[in-house]
């Protein structure tokens, strides 16, 4: 039996060696004391931002293969980082595990957790752990960004256009598949890795706010329909989308899969976890805005509107109110 | 049936009003965003800890009042912050309920948390909320203290001598006391209020590393045993403790009390959850300590030692090994 010293040293173990660790924006005490310090950059905010990543809830233990637990419980915290255009510097992971999971399931989920710390340049500086029935993480991700420059949900203005990065619905279509599948599974289509591997889009919304091209941004979570009146209620907007435009999956793609007659439509509405961004720009920035971003498709996909519904103009032109149906624990 | 938005809306009412959310260490944009934005003082380092707080292991949903686990769960993290020497500025609150807790149950809980957040000036600056059957909660505190000059757990060397706060085993005693009550309990003694409504000793942390007293310094959340071993692990050293000294409850009162028959010795050395400042200190600073800081007694209570072992001398004056008995989950 270990004990929770020896947990927490395997734990520290992939935290990056820290070369500049007497630079800003760098840790410079990291785990092994009460706390963890940092040093924040002069004239940059501190970006904070904390997310839940719960067996049974977020992912289940006999389907999501460990490594893909650890890379997206990071992954997810660091999509907000990315939604405010900030860089991450550091994060604190509060982990509970039963006893059984302490062994090789933890290695594993190290694993999957140190790649994404390397691949996003965010260091591990701390956290807590302890023992539990159920897998519970916990993740702080730790940013910044130059002072007053954070993209927020509250600048959308009548007028501008409503942009999404990626292909939405992708995420959930994965989910589908892995639920109808047996097993722990393995990462076989670019939707499986969507929903297992997210990239949260740190260089686009930085990109994007260095350059002052929105007026607005956050990223989707819950799915567009939950997700985009969130923006809208923060501004003080509505919208009104068009759904032809918004990217999605080729309807056969869901036909043929093992998702098993999934409307793609709906999935890419209301389907979760697609750690895409969602942003507003001014009809004079428009053409700054390019057909995609380091291979990430931008796609424009509707209007900000002064009235402040929240509209849907199908496919064959008829307009509905659009109703949130995306991810919410307590709907 | 209340979705998560109307949750989130519910707990962002304690937060703070925000009079210089424009100034240097102050939160400066609160919830209802992708993350929050603090904006750090020039000159200082961001301290960074996070706390588990979970039903069934830390409290008990049918013993602890819902207003003791509000304050308790951001209290026990800001003594991490006290020991490293700093002031706190804000928390992050990540909570999991059942549906049957997010009505009163909810508002007693932050009712206690917005008490202790006034109280510590430590402002609610965002978080995370999701449904699960047991209440799940972890805490994220960011602190600041001038760059350099935090106390860290490495700085004791031999013949310094070793100091705690308050009187030890008062809240294990409480939690005995709790235990062997029928139903929820409130506030009787100072025992049990020690184990329900902390206190974080920030000031006497914040004093001690401000006059540069102190060579080591960490809080006491798992136990004397258990915590002085870490602390001298991480400078290198061992140390000697005199039993006759460590401050405790006189026995007859363990005796009389409902705790029945506890050995306040057994409390003092391996009860958790005193959240008192154990920190060493330079012979020649000794007599810098006062005998109380802001009616908290300090007391000495043995000697940093070159030799790498852990002896605790008995009231009888025999010698023997300091055995970690303090809490663990992963025993």
């Amino acid at each position: 039996m270990q004990n929770e010293q020896s947990l927490i040293q395997r734990i520290s173990r992939i935290a990056m060696p820290n070369p500049q660790s007497s630079s800003a924006g760098a840790v410079r005490l990291g785990m092994g004391d009460d706390a963890a310090l940092f040093r924040p950059r002069t004239g940059y905010e501190t970006i904070l931002t904390c997310d839940w990543f719960l067996e049974g809830t977020h992912f289940l233990r006999k389907k999501h293969p460990p490594e893909a637990v650890g890379w997206k419980c990071l992954a997810r915290a660091l999509s907000d980082i990315a939604a405010m255009g900030g860089a991450p510097r550091c994060f604190l992971l509060s982990l509970a595990l039963p006893e059984s999971h302490a062994g090789r399931w933890l290695d594993r989920f190290l694993g999957g957790l140190r790649r994404a710390s390397r691949r996003f340049q965010c260091a591990l500086a701390g956290g807590d752990t302890t023992r539990n029935r159920k897998i519970l993480i916990n993740v702080t991700v730790i940013g910044e960004s130059r002072a007053g420059q954070a993209a927020l949900r509250t600048g959308a203005r009548a007028g501008d256009f409503i942009y999404v990065s990626g292909r939405l619905g992708e995420a959930a279509f994965g989910l589908q598949m892995l639920r109808g599948s047996k097993g722990l599974v393995k990462t076989s289509t670019p939707q499986l890795k969507k929903h297992l591997y997210p990239e949260p889009r740190l260089a686009l919304g930085s990109w994007l706010t260095k350059n002052r091209i929105v007026t607005a941004m956050m990223d989707l979570s819950d799915g567009l329909s939950s997700d985009l009146p969130r923006l809208c209620d923060a501004s003080g907007v509505g919208a009104r989308l068009e759904a032809a435009r918004i990217p999605m999956l080729p309807n056969e793609n869901a036909r043929s899969g093992r998702g098993g007659g999934a409307n793609t439509m709906h999935l890419a509405l209301h389907g979760g976890d697609d750690y895409e961004l969602l942003f507003t720009v001014p009809r004079r920035s428009v053409d700054r805005i390019p057909g995609s971003f380091q291979g990430v498709r931008l796609t424009a996909i509707g209007e900000i509107t002064r009235n402040r519904q929240l509209r849907l103009i199908r496919k064959d032109g008829a307009e509905e109110p659009l109703i949130p149906g995306g991810w919410d624990p307590f709907r």
